[in-house]
């Protein structure tokens, strides 16, 4: 699959604890700037990279929630084939602290000495500071409420710069440096010492847009501060509202829940996901969603959602 | 999918090392008198079954012949479904050493007690006795000759009683112990005293049949003495003779290698797998193998082969 936007998701699996035929279990890549991000790895997730066509050699960055195994058991096959691919650029993981005692053991016990460095980042809930950035985004880990300690994930594009009217460039010539200034915001000073406004010579740049993971999570107040105003909110909807007692108990949401944080947060989008086996089909998923927050979808398996 | 014979096998995936898009990791179903038993369980093992409709919650049997990931890495995914899906009668997996130790270790990290009670048996080269039977079939391992310890297993019928002639039956309407004693070579006695040979009133039960699976492993004359007068044989083709020598150097097989090993232990049909993602297409392994024995195939995904 060829990414088509700068920025956007496509969803490898939406399915809870177990794969049905058509459903695979957590997982999904992250495209911004043909930067790729993985996000959860269950079981099979290689297979969907390759069904999908993602240029997954591109993936440098992958994140993990939390030690359930159906958000994480497919890391382990994943980074065995980049190592018999030849992978020589290093793979990154962000993800809780026994993930690196349990995939460096496997590779032991399977006497695989990676040709590749791995680095794990093990995730915290000390600060919220960004775990991963670079020119163009910055993303963070925040703590869900889940029965394991699980972390979310936003992915926040960066402020650009401001742009310059082409008619003023066409008329000044102004060189490199004057471009970068005039940019960072600063007015413009002719040959003659006249100076014209910076408001005059620019436009405002696009507003940064904001992604956000959250699965496997019960509903709750606390992570609201965290996606506050985010573009995109993937959420996790496990059952629907008549099932609101079982969700809780479990640690998760209902599609009812999801639709209230996304609400809550002035989300723009709203995808659900992380479906148990339970629901035979979405539609009532949907339906209990956006009574509450109309811009909801069912996320679907191959499909590339653009963050806007 | 509904096993139509008494002796089958089920591929699931015949892929060497890294999946492809419509090739899967090493797993298999031999199916025996409605007895369900797995070999090996590459990453994605539990979805094909799903795909191909076993009856998987009939599986009580795993066999996992070595540990390389392309082999078990998707054995921690099924025993977890097995978990969720509330499976209470116990599973047998029979496989190396250090598979308990880390399949314990990863359910210890994702904090799950399993509902079942799992019971590992490791494989040894102590003897040939067999590692499991019941009334109709016996299971054998033995050493195969790769780069990590690595055992085959042989699937054999158990030799059947005489069948007794209907014939007889109507005429002298035999007891029950009567008949089991004439099914086990005894000779009649009528009520005058006259004695009937077994020979006349019986025939020859169906000769048992015998399954062995070979994978990973180099070819080794060795190996011929486990194998001898097998029915079917499924041995590893990862290469095409024309990489002979990079077969031999990462303890791999080429069709001819698995060919000579089928002709030479008078084995009566060859089923060719675990094919490296470098043979575009299968056509030339099946052609090398068929100048030196003639009833070999291409195994299939989701094919059904039965054991005659």
């Amino acid at each position: 699959m060829e990414t088509t936007s700068n920025f956007s998701i496509t969803i490898l699996g939406n399915s809870a604890a177990i794969p049905t035929k058509n459903s695979h279990l957590s997982s999904q890549v992250v495209v911004n700037h043909n930067n790729y991000y993985l996000i959860d790895c269950g079981e099979g997730t290689q297979l969907q990279l390759i069904r999908y066509k993602i240029k997954y050699h591109k993936i440098d960055n992958i994140f993990i929630s939390h030690l359930h195994g159906d958000h994480f058991f497919g890391l382990i096959g994943l980074l065995s084939t980049y190592h018999l691919l030849g992978r020589e650029k290093p793979l990154n993981i962000y993800g809780p602290p026994a993930l690196k005692l349990l995939i460096e053991m496997q590779l032991k016990v399977v006497q695989t000495k990676l040709k590749y460095e791995l680095l794990f980042h093990e995730l915290d809930n000390d600060n919220y500071n960004p775990i991963f950035e670079n020119k163009d985004i910055s993303v963070y880990s925040f703590p869900l409420v889940h029965r394991v300690p699980t972390w979310g994930f936003k992915f926040e594009q960066k402020q650009k710069k401001l742009n310059i009217k082409k008619s003023f460039v066409e008329l000044f010539n102004p060189s490199i440096e004057e471009i970068l200034n005039i940019k960072n915001g600063e007015n413009f000073v002719c040959k003659d010492g006249a100076i014209i406004p910076n408001n005059e010579i620019t436009t405002p740049p696009q507003q940064p847009l904001s992604y956000a993971y959250c699965s496997d999570t019960r509903y709750d107040i606390s992570i609201m501060k965290y996606i506050i105003d985010v573009s995109v909110l993937y959420h996790e909807a496990t059952f629907d509202s008549s099932m609101q007692d079982k969700a809780h108990e479990k640690f998760h949401s209902t599609a009812r829940d999801a639709a209230n944080m996304a609400k809550n947060a002035n989300a723009t989008k709203l995808i659900l996901g992380h479906f148990s086996a339970r629901n035979k089909e979405l539609t009532s998923l949907l339906a209990e969603a956006c009574v509450i927050f109309e811009n909801t979808i069912i996320s679907e398996e191959g499909i590339e959602y653009l963050i806007s």
